[in-house]
């Protein structure tokens, strides 16, 4: 936790003085070991950064006075398209989008993806929000990326795709693509990854006859997860890529 | 598991007829549903690779008659050299260098490192291979990374850290370098990735007064798994990235 996240939902008493008395007092308490007169690098969810001095602390309570007054960092350039994954790997796959910067992460459904992983309880809203924290505090990001599930390939190609885009090019990742996502022209982007085993032709010839241009991340199968972060490190080397 | 992995001590019933009872017996019978007559894409652990025809088929055993000519994908440009990460996160790391194909990985101790975390049963060298095979699989890699530990920080970086390099850059990466990774000159090179929390000054002062510059991934905190598929997704940028 390299960021403590404040909610707007929280026990404020003031403006600028918070108290907290969950799984974020007993961080500060138990792994910062911070005591009384210490200063903390805290974040507004959905808000701006900055720091909280440690006004007293407690066997339950940490209460805060806060000073926010920085922009949280830059969002990632890329918005991702991503077939369901299988559960076990959501989890991950949350904490990664979050950890980037990403904006916008669309789950949708496509051929190989089983009809049970729609299913999972981790699709949940509150268990998306938690994964979805775990990378904001890990990258310091105050901003949550928008998860959107689209449980229906072809209507959410057909009627959506297109609107998501609005003028962006749309990549989407195949092996055997003329093209690595690496050479692409720099810019803002949507990426299309696929599932384990990859979008069937079907899917490949849909897309790209309506928008999407195939993309490849070298001569390798990667695992899902490896595949999404592969992305989103390459979309890191045409963004500014200096130290916020 | 994209290709099936053959050993040299498994039961070859001449040099070309080999015999398997295991969990690769099962995943032909039970994932795959192949049958006599039948071929799959199979490598010989440490060698080439190619097809192989179902001889035969039961409960227990799959008889494959194997041909292999062609030789395995190129390794990945940068060795690596890690912090020794949380035991959790151990599989998922040797899964990842094995999927992308590095040569060596180097894992080694530092100030941020625990010490209870070199005595993760998850470090014995079998628990190592199941790992890199299960990478190997995925990506249709017949070699695997070379897995080292080095326990010892100083003695690390004194004494073998050059002789690994052997002519190649050394790059470290820390969050406030003034260099991108993304924006270093293409070629061969070894990468440091730190612990959670990073390398602490001294180490990287010491590494950079012998023979490594710094860089970084962006200007955000990553979890060690991400830094690490991150480094080698952009090692991926300026080696041909044509489709094998």
């Amino acid at each position: 936790m390299n960021l403590i996240l404040l909610h707007p939902q929280d026990h404020w008493l003031s403006g600028s003085i918070v108290e907290i008395a969950d799984h974020r007092a007993v961080h500060i308490r138990e792994v910062l070991r911070a005591k009384s007169g210490d200063t903390l690098r805290v974040g507004l969810l959905g808000g701006k950064q900055g720091q909280a001095v440690i006004k007293s602390i407690d066997q339950r309570h940490v209460c805060l006075n806060v000073e926010l007054g920085q922009a949280p960092p830059p969002r990632h350039r890329f918005d991702v398209v991503l077939s369901l994954p299988r559960p076990k790997m959501l989890r991950r796959i949350f904490r990664t989008v979050a950890e980037f910067g990403v904006s916008h992460l669309h789950l949708i459904n496509s051929a190989r993806v089983e009809k049970s992983y729609w299913q999972s309880p981790l699709l949940a809203p509150e268990r998306i929000e938690e994964a979805l924290l775990a990378g904001m505090e890990r990258s310091r990001d105050t901003i949550a990326p928008v998860v959107q599930l689209h449980p229906r390939f072809r209507p959410f190609i057909e009627d959506e795709l297109g609107e998501i885009c609005a003028g962006r090019p749309c990549w989407i990742t195949d092996l055997g693509a003329p093209q690595a996502l690496a050479d692409v022209p720099a810019g803002d982007a949507v990426v299309m990854v696929g599932p384990e085993g990859g979008f069937v032709p079907f899917e490949i010839d849909l897309v790209c006859s309506i928008i999407a241009r195939r993309v490849h991340l070298g001569g390798r199968t990667l695992s899902v997860d490896t595949a999404l972060t592969c992305v989103l490190a390459q979309g890191l080397t045409s963004v500014s890529t200096a130290p916020v």
